[in-house]
């Protein structure tokens, strides 16, 4: 399809799409002559892909490169491929480790993986992004008052599991390695905030289930 | 206990409980003097909350005020009071009703509610922040050209009904009301990030555990 096309069937501006390609978050079309080339369904569905981190998932142009530049180097692990997006997104400031509430839930949260079992999450807390918000989020409830102790978030962590496992097998349904990868850079930018949407929502049902509305 | 007292436990400066206590987000002291008020337990805990709020959960002043003034009238019911943090939250803006992926969005997560037979949910669809975020996150996944249907929803909202369980069971855990709704503010606001951070960490166990860090 030529560049009105693929504008048409995107919604996205031909000035947008010609930013894009400048930019180098979408692969250059197949030049026919010095003014027209031809785009295919992986452009299509690349700036499908991009449009969502850019415009829904507000992550900044070169940040989504990085994310791209991982996801089609096929040389690194599917695990770290799969978890481009994730340590992409913006991050929480990281702890700081002489504060005497960040070493308490350090030791909280190394508690739970234990607990849990989660050998592979446990090798992965050096670097990973998701171990360095649980540990701040656990320090801020300890700094006002409140443990959040292993025992308490263990039931969470056990649903929280299950819906990744969820997550792992919608993905995997999809047919080829480059849709599979693109559902899960989707899943991390819009499926949270639909996931905090359904909490939410099963909050309201189960308070009004307990307590009614008089 | 004296102002020096409430800061020295609280953690928070003097002169940030004055600003509070002008701004009525702390009730005044107990006045023995012309310029000494006694402070109790109960502004110790009001005092965590409104820090939570401010510093942690970036609610705005004006908001926390209106957040607390619902939670301290006892004239509404406890749906009401127990959904005020819920509502106080930053939101997403009023979907496009004219917009076809909004229209489609809407009748998916009607569909679901059906299903999951939420009926309490269902009756707060006109005022609930939660119904409206899970539309425009629907929305958001059809315009690119996702469906993310009521069938491939309800596995999830289903896993998000038993972490609300979960919320209230701990909820109802504190003796007193006051502490009751205390705590659901600050699930609302610290929570939210320790389940997010749970759910990463449990994508990052599943997918080496899937594929291994090859």
């Amino acid at each position: 399809m030529r560049l009105a096309e693929l504008s048409e069937r995107s919604g996205v501006s031909t000035a947008t799409i010609k930013y894009y390609l400048r930019e180098g978050l979408l692969p250059a079309g197949r030049q026919i002559n010095a003014t027209t080339a031809e785009y295919d369904e992986e452009h299509l569905r690349r700036l499908r892909l991009v449009r969502a981190m850019i415009q829904v998932g507000r992550v900044p142009v070169a940040k989504v490169r990085d994310v791209l530049g991982h996801v089609d180097d096929d040389s690194l692990p599917r695990t770290i491929r799969l978890g481009a997006a994730l340590w992409a997104l913006p991050q929480v400031p990281e702890p700081d480790e002489d504060d005497e509430y960040v070493q308490a839930a350090h030791l909280e949260v190394d508690k739970l993986l234990d607990q849990l079992g989660w050998e592979n999450a446990k090798q992965l807390i050096t670097i990973s992004p998701a171990y360095r918000s649980l540990v701040v989020a656990v320090a801020a409830f300890r700094r006002i008052g409140y443990t959040f102790g292993a025992e308490l978030l263990a039931p969470y962590a056990e649903l929280m599991y299950r819906t990744a496992v969820l997550d792992l097998d919608n993905m995997e349904a999809y047919p080829s390695e480059a849709e599979r990868i693109e559902f899960a850079i989707l899943g991390v930018i819009l499926n949270e905030p639909v996931k905090q949407a359904l909490h939410r929502l099963a909050q309201e049902e189960e308070t009004a289930r307990r307590y009614g509305f008089e």
